[in-house]
């Protein structure tokens, strides 16, 4: 859900040599509503300073805007305007590997004819050796059709490819996992279970990905129903997992009770639905929930949740959460005093955190922070290490904990980046699986 | 087809310093009927050598036999029995790897959101560039439903992994093309035809192994029907392409003119049916066929070739072929003077070549050196890069000649790890799709 519709590029620029030029550049695009990412030194001369700008515009028109305003500096000359995200797309994201350089025919005869049929022959007879013996245990599957992608809608598979490999790219780099991008042709929901049962021995869990609602729900019921792997739906339990962490930091940078709050979820589609079940399951009472679809309210009241709308709860509720996809939604007049307000729709939230909090808002934050890299890498990792037959939502909500915890002071998140991060979230998936006996595999040494 | 039935062990022995004590210790096992694979030097002493000799063994009561005959040789110590196969499977052979190290936030919000959205986009307004800026151009489906795995039968899809993955290492090991292999929990036609080509948005090309006869056979053609990507059952076409390989090069060794040869083809299955039909394509006059299975001749009939039976093709074929899988089915009785007969089934031929030699023919050969791996790397490399929506029997006949053609003078095929070889059959496929007007990629440069 995390997407704040800009284009990057990259401004190589000469700047003279004298004080305030890159203050006096950079203040010249912002004014222009250019937002500015990191800044490399890439020479530095007497005279001049070649630097490289990362800089975000929000359409092809601002990014010429843009363009002219650095052009027209006399203090600076405007070397390249460099595409990099395109660049480093080019032949993909991703690559599948031997682990093993076959160059002789001593290396093919043992991971090859005639060695590997042995390996086959014992997998046959054992078939839990499959764990042991094949790369199934570290494989799993993210699988899309391409219709809820990003903030961007039915783009389609193919088109969805980026974010996927992006993801694959992601669970490799935190926690080591083979992720595989699988693209369905297929938005029927029927195809979409079979398709993915079908091809399910191959992996040790499944990903679903940028499914649309209200489709997602039954999609992943039915197919985790089928199989005895995780199946994971990363837009509705992942964003619950991550939001819900963000709440947990909330709770406690405000003192608040969330055990005895009222809690609000406004906007009720994947991820919506999902927090609202985790904060129900956890805190044992009814969550309130407004949506414009009444098929979406009445799923939440099967949940257990109370159906609402937004001025009774902006007006009850001490935690609103808001999940719409419609900016500045919430008005300032409706905002309670002390209020914990999360409005998470990208890229422009129900109500801006500067106008929450001046509007009484105890802790205001927007969707910007709310990344799902925070939670699906350690959960998938964990649930796979201890090999249990489903993500169960105390695996989640101590995700959700352990993901909080991890924020230094000050911070509402920890670092995505930080691969210590995704081994506490697996390990406490793992710990909670082993408690709750789901774990199939023998997990002693892990947690050491 | 290309497994011996053996067991595959390294026995590490310290051998007394003295002349002959290797070549005593190796008649020994020998005489056990042991074969030796290759033979390491670990180190070397004043007294003694250890070395590491791998041995293949029948069984695993003949393997015990073995180490006693060792263990009792007083020249020899044997140190340790090691499993290297099982050793270098452990975890799996593949890993779907990360193009980017992601640590740092510039990385991520390039490779992840928010640059991603741009690529997606793009992709979107414009579906061809999926080729560019994705993986998607370099992956390969590997698929399985594990009915016909080696000589080994219905050992099911996780037991069929080993040998998927070590496709899948040789793919990129040669070609540096990502197989991945899929596995199916269904030997359901109908499933298997609509698993795959739901998922086929994923792949570039799809790579059909060790599905069953006559399964297989509509199976291809209806997933092919369906896709614009390459699809080919290696079992079928792969073989085809490296027996025809083999072939041509018996025939060049001998003198014979295959364009005026009678060829017949003893057993029908996959492998079978697609030799005669390339032969017959290739060479325009029909192939005679032979197989206990009415069903199975009916199809060779059909696709242009005549019914007979074994005793008729070695009376009057200049060249035969049998994949029967039935060891010893040709009685030296049976050869006839001048014959070129290629006896393939594994681990043990219908004729030896020697008894086959002896009784008259011109040339004989196993199918020991029948090696897929000949072939599917480049034909796929090739395909894939002319980006063609389908690989005809041109290309494929192409392969066979270039394949043929790289085998050393004395050779019948050549180095199957030389990565000249899969250049240069890739390169003939993709000249082979531009004569045919099938290249949907601009070749341009590709044949320098």
């Amino acid at each position: 859900m995390w997407w704040d519709g800009k284009i990057l590029r990259t401004f190589r620029c000469r700047l003279q040599q004298k004080p305030g030029a890159l203050g006096r550049l950079l203040s010249a695009i912002g004014e222009l509503g250019g937002l500015i990412g990191e800044i490399r030194t890439i020479q530095m001369g007497g005279e001049a300073v070649v630097r490289d700008i990362t800089v975000y515009a929000d359409d092809s028109g601002h990014l010429g805007r843009l363009i002219e305003v650095v052009r027209a500096s006399p203090e600076v000359a405007l070397l390249e305007v460099r595409d990099e995200v395109l660049e480093m797309h080019q032949g993909g994201k991703i690559a599948i590997r031997s682990r093993y350089d076959i160059s002789n025919l001593a290396t093919l005869r043992r991971v090859y004819t005639p060695g590997v049929a042995e390996v086959c022959l014992k997998i046959k007879d054992d078939p839990s050796l499959a764990r042991r013996f094949t790369s199934i245990r570290h494989l799993v599957a993210i699988v899309t059709d391409g219709t809820a992608v990003l903030g961007l809608g039915d783009i389609g598979p193919q088109a969805a490819m980026p974010v996927m490999e992006g993801k694959a790219s992601l669970l490799e780099t935190l926690t080591g996992l083979s992720g595989m991008p699988i693209l369905l042709d297929t938005k029927d929901p029927d195809e979409i279970v079979e398709t993915v049962v079908h091809m399910a021995p191959t992996f040790a869990a499944i990903q679903l990905e940028d499914i649309s609602a209200p489709r997602c729900f039954a999609i992943e019921e039915r197919i985790q129903t089928r199989l005895d792997i995780p199946v994971m739906h990363d837009d509705q339990h992942g964003t619950a997992v991550v939001v819900t962490a963000t709440l947990l930091n909330a709770a406690k940078a405000t003192g608040t009770d969330l055990g005895r709050s009222k809690i609000g979820v406004v906007g009720l589609g994947a991820a919506g639905l999902a927090l609202a079940r985790m904060l129900m399951s956890r805190f044992g009472r009814p969550v309130l929930g407004a949506d414009l679809v009444p098929e979406a309210v009445a799923r939440l009241v099967e949940a257990g949740g109370a159906a609402s709308d937004l001025r009774e709860i902006m007006a009850g509720c001490d935690v609103v959460i808001a999940t719409t996809g419609a900016p500045g939604l919430i008005q300032e007049g409706l905002v309670r005093e002390g209020q914990i307000i999360l409005a998470l729709s990208n890229p422009n939230p129900e109500i801006e955190p500067e106008r929450a909090l001046a509007a009484g808002a105890a802790f205001a934050a927007d969707g910007k922070s709310v990344n799902n890299v925070l939670g699906f890498p350690g959960i998938f990792r964990g649930a796979v290490d201890a090999n249990v037959p489903r993500i169960t939502r105390e695996m989640l909500f101590a995700a959700a904990e352990a993901i909080a915890a991890f924020a230094r002071p000050g911070e509402i998140v920890p670092n995505p980046l930080d691969k210590a991060l995704h081994r506490a979230v697996a390990q406490v998936v793992a710990r909670t699986a082993l408690a709750q006996g789901l774990n199939r595999d023998d997990l002693t040494g892990y947690f050491d």
